[in-house]
């Protein structure tokens, strides 16, 4: 839709910056895909329209999700990595409503509002995997790598 | 007033220290003209004395403000960029009163309580502007650079 | 216990992988004199299973602790330097519990729970000290250096 390039890239990485309507995680896998980013580290904030946060429920094995709408998140954290060949993001996100509560969680789904989301992503150099470890049911990074 | 040094290069930018009384938004100002950062992600953390935060209300075209006292702030987001030869800093924070709930928004002012402050500025090499985008009436980061 | 490997060297420092039970603060002491950081600034998130947060209170000069179980923690920032030989860790945190409600403040301690803990590490240069500075009882990062 958008004729505005999304990303830049600058000497520890890529500084992203998207608008009304993005799907943060679907731009950050793109960019993993585009840029053949081996992992990466990180950080953002901006104004989000839907932001589903997920808190792990280790009974059933999956996230307990909640939406929220209209939140200035005020920090994005988290890590590229891939899992059988394809972008793996792992990342949580805290984020202030118009009475300046914060809510947040493990991000399952962020939508850009009506503004913009900066994103400032560090790589490192290794192809880096994530592997669910039958120990915890969760899914981690492995930090051996090829 | 302060004899203190405020500022430290790195390998990946600076390291900044701010001490009670200090403007934080004024010291990156300051950081940015006295250093020309042609623009930069930052991250910080502290003890605030008092935090202005903003919720943007588009029917206004403005931010609706609320103040805070006396927050361990848990983390600061932005970026520093430029805007008519001017620094523009955009940023996020949220941070813990006394009771461990957790505020936050668009920082609009922040000051250092009695502590400290603590900002990590990560330099990108491409001068920056941040622009008004008529389609949402937003101030957003400009890719696109001289 | 475990023989997996904590983390890795990446281009701009460290990035770390903690598992159900490691003690977060301590795993980084761990890094610091293992690789001898002269300094860093971290940012990090996972699950913990006990977070202990502190609020100070200037009166009694010494922070108000609370513990919290079971945090998806949003935003870990920080930065490591030295005391009196010692690794010095200063850190703030934010998470959300199972309500997605965030707290978060001043980190007296951090563990992690069922899933695992991501941390990025930037390495500086500059071997920095932390002291307690009189004016106002606050243990304040040093910018001198040797």
């Amino acid at each position: 839709m958008s004729e505005h390039v999304r990303y830049l890239e600058t000497a520890t990485g890529f500084l992203m910056v998207l608008r009304q309507g993005d799907d943060v995680l679907a731009r950050l896998e793109e960019l993993m895909l585009a840029e053949d980013i081996p992992s990466a580290s990180i950080t953002g904030f901006g104004f989000a329209g839907q932001a589903r946060f997920g808190f792990f429920d280790f009974g059933r094995g999956d996230y307990d999700p909640r939406e929220f709408k209209d939140l200035e998140i005020t920090g994005l954290t988290g890590t590229l990595a891939w899992k059988d060949g394809e972008p793996s993001i792992h990342a949580h996100a805290s984020g202030g409503d118009r009475m300046f509560n914060v809510v947040g969680g493990h991000v399952l789904g962020l939508t850009v509002g009506r503004g913009s989301f900066e994103i400032t992503i560090f790589v490192h150099p290794h192809r880096l995997q994530r592997k669910v470890e039958p120990a915890t049911g969760a899914k981690v990074l492995q930090l051996g790598h090829d």
